[in-house]
């Protein structure tokens, strides 16, 4: 059994009291934390698989992505600084309608590579091709929530339903209770109310959460007011799905009613600003979410938009651009960013009890940042260099589950050149299957 | 004599013809590039000082950073998130008051090395205590402009512009050509205009380029207009300044009127998005200034309202906000914001026959990127790559006036460990002498 000592490194255990430990240790048995606090004296080193002296390091948890299709690094550079449609109707939806299982699976892996590498232990996907996802999640060590992206146009609806099934009862609370399901309903615009009010029974039928874009884009606002009179919000509240656990991807473009709604039901916002800002989508209005009491995460959005899967990045934008936005140096100080990309990332997932913070009885979810780089000196403030100065590939050392999955910034669960080839590979063959 | 061969490298050259070499060649001979190609055949090695092979490498012009203030990392982190004024009055300027030359030439250094290591060869820093920085860029190896901060207030004028005098005098031309002058009047509500006739007396004698801030928060420009019933641009178009070479920091607040006076006089801009947006002054309008004409580079500002000294990081917000801002995904895209780092950097500065392309007759100012990371597969554009997914520790090598200050991440010129234990010393007992 695997008994790992941490000791020596500034903890932020990202709790809500904000409570970090100067000189701490952090013990996991199994996939769990026993033991957070002061260096404890006494100890028998003999006892432990591992002894991690991470001194001059910094101790958090895993960072939480709360919105992603981790399969889209395939398209990574193919397409950029385009107008919306074009990039969708010319460049991106040609491809997926050409990909493979196969490339799913590689295209996963390669993202997950990255997701480890810069600090994220846990992510929030939907995509298709479940089996193959899921394979990669399995193999990598990560934890995962994954859904099937739930499209109920052009005849594509039942498929779709038929593989959730499938991919619920095969996979969820699988890998050692890494991976769990959630119903992934794609987006107002492109599921119709009669098509949404099948999901809502399967919702019902499995008791888990939901996963969707809401109101990303001023193209979907006009759409779901030409054709139902309502804001995507008001769709979703009327058909009675924010009476069940929802995380909503992106959020951009909201009413006041929009948000009271929310805010009475309890949804969860996955705020993509990387995603929001290339794809020119506008800018999330996160301070009044919170302020409405709101829990917001982040989310990377897959990597054709963004064009990385780095959450710190995420976070930094969190807590740059509002700042202009709402002309208040003060708005989403670098705490917030930090919890947003740890404890309500979990609580996004629905995940809070289990992940998210360091503390006793939770996940062995933990990352070490490496503190001797010249943009952490001098050492002020912790959390504004993490924030503000802090590069992901500072991240030294990544424990998932109670697992060692990267340490001196190499990644043990997985062939990281097979992976990147691999992908590759896949990726220029599916250019030539569409071309040709 | 130096003579260094790099070669089976991606070249992006970043001249105006968008040249890439993808399997090229690059000879630096002293300090300047003498070679740029495909790689040649029949060249005996031994005739070299180095032969680099950088197989799965991008080669590069070194990034410019044209407006900062590099002691300030003394202050990151020591104060984040907090209205303008408040960070300013109670927070910086204190400690400001109580520098010496010694803990601006520590604070420095350690811009210095954070720049190298993130790939930037030429910074543009207005500060004081010139001879420590001076001192500094001399040690390091960096290419650099510097000018005297001149405040016309307190009776602060006649200092400052003898202490420019004696810098000019100096250290102009200075460190194998590597260092340069400017003149450095500090912003229109630090100057008075009769400061300013001071200062252009001394434009006119030295003919050196001038740096200054322009039209960075919303409560300049209602100083100006309330003082002089003038926009900052027109202050100084009235006064003169105009006629000569002048790059000014962050442009945030213009009006259409500013715009035309800065396209007809050649008025350079340093656009400082992560500062704008931290400090919450805004977005510059960037496209706006590049549909007229204008000429806009990048800059970090100071550690203290960044929070780092990352110009990749600058040029992927550049090309990341402004879609936003403009509701247009087309706006910057990533070949104008990598340009925007590059080219325009050494325009912006007054040294575009010099650094910021590779060509034959430039500088040997060179940064080698290693795309064997994750987060550049597939190789589908460099140049997207490069601008959306990299990290600055990507840069693994870089060449400044033909002498390899960094190689495999490690930095020749400056003992980093040394640089930082004693910047972070030089900032503790700083902020122990002002509360004492």
């Amino acid at each position: 059994m695997n008994k790992i000592r941490i000791k020596n490194c500034h903890i932020l255990t990202m709790e809500e009291d904000r409570k970090q430990i100067q000189e701490g240790e952090i013990t996991i048995e199994k996939d769990k934390i026993t033991y957070i606090g002061n260096v404890r004296d006494n100890i028998d080193e003999r006892d432990y698989t591992r002894v991690i002296d991470a001194k001059g390091h910094a101790c958090l948890p895993g960072f939480i992505n709360t919105h992603t299709h981790a399969a889209m690094t395939l398209f990574r550079g193919f397409a950029d600084d385009l107008p919306l449609m074009t990039w969708l109707e010319n460049k991106i939806w040609p491809l997926e309608d050409n990909l493979t299982g196969e490339d799913v699976y590689w295209g996963t892996l390669l993202s997950i590579l990255e997701m480890i590498k810069s600090g994220t232990s846990t992510f929030n996907d939907m995509y298709f091709f479940m089996d193959d996802m899921a394979e990669a999640v399995r193999e990598s060590g990560i934890r995962a929530v994954l859904s099937r992206g739930l499209i109920g146009l052009e005849g594509k609806g039942e498929k779709g339903l038929k593989e959730t099934d499938e991919f619920i009862s095969k996979w969820h609370n699988s890998c050692e209770g890494r991976l769990k399901a959630m119903l992934g309903p794609h987006a107002p615009y492109t599921c119709p109310p009669d098509f949404l009010k099948e999901v809502i029974k399967k919702v019902d039928h499995y008791k888990l959460p939901v996963h969707i874009h809401l109101a990303e884009t001023s193209f979907e606002i006009e759409h779901c007011r030409e054709a139902y009179n309502r804001t995507p919000m008001e769709i979703m509240e009327d058909l009675g799905f924010f009476k069940h656990p929802v995380i909503a991807a992106h959020c951009v473009h909201l009413s006041q009613n929009d948000i009271e709604i929310m805010a009475n039901r309890g949804v969860k916002v996955s705020h993509n600003p990387g995603s929001n800002l290339k794809l020119a989508s506008g800018i999330a209005p996160v301070p009044d979410l919170i302020e409405a009491g709101i829990e917001v995460s982040l989310g990377t959005d897959g990597a054709a938009s963004n064009n990385n899967l780095d959450l710190l990045e995420e976070a930094r934008l969190a807590a740059l651009i509002h700042k202009a936005q709402k002309d208040d140096p003060t708005v989403i100080p670098a705490y917030k960013a930090l919890e947003m990309a740890t404890r309500h990332g979990a609580e996004g997932l629905f995940l809070g009890g289990e992940t998210g913070v360091l503390k006793e009885g939770y996940k062995g979810d933990v990352i070490l940042i490496n503190l001797d780089k010249p943009h952490f000196y001098p050492q002020h403030d912790l959390v504004a260099h993490i924030v503000y100065s802090a590069q992901s590939s500072d991240v030294e050392t990544v424990i998932i589950n109670g697992e060692i999955v990267m340490e001196n910034r190499e990644v043990k669960s997985l062939d990281e050149e097979k992976v990147m080839f691999n992908a590759e590979k896949k990726a220029f063959d599916l250019i030539k299957r569409k071309e040709a």
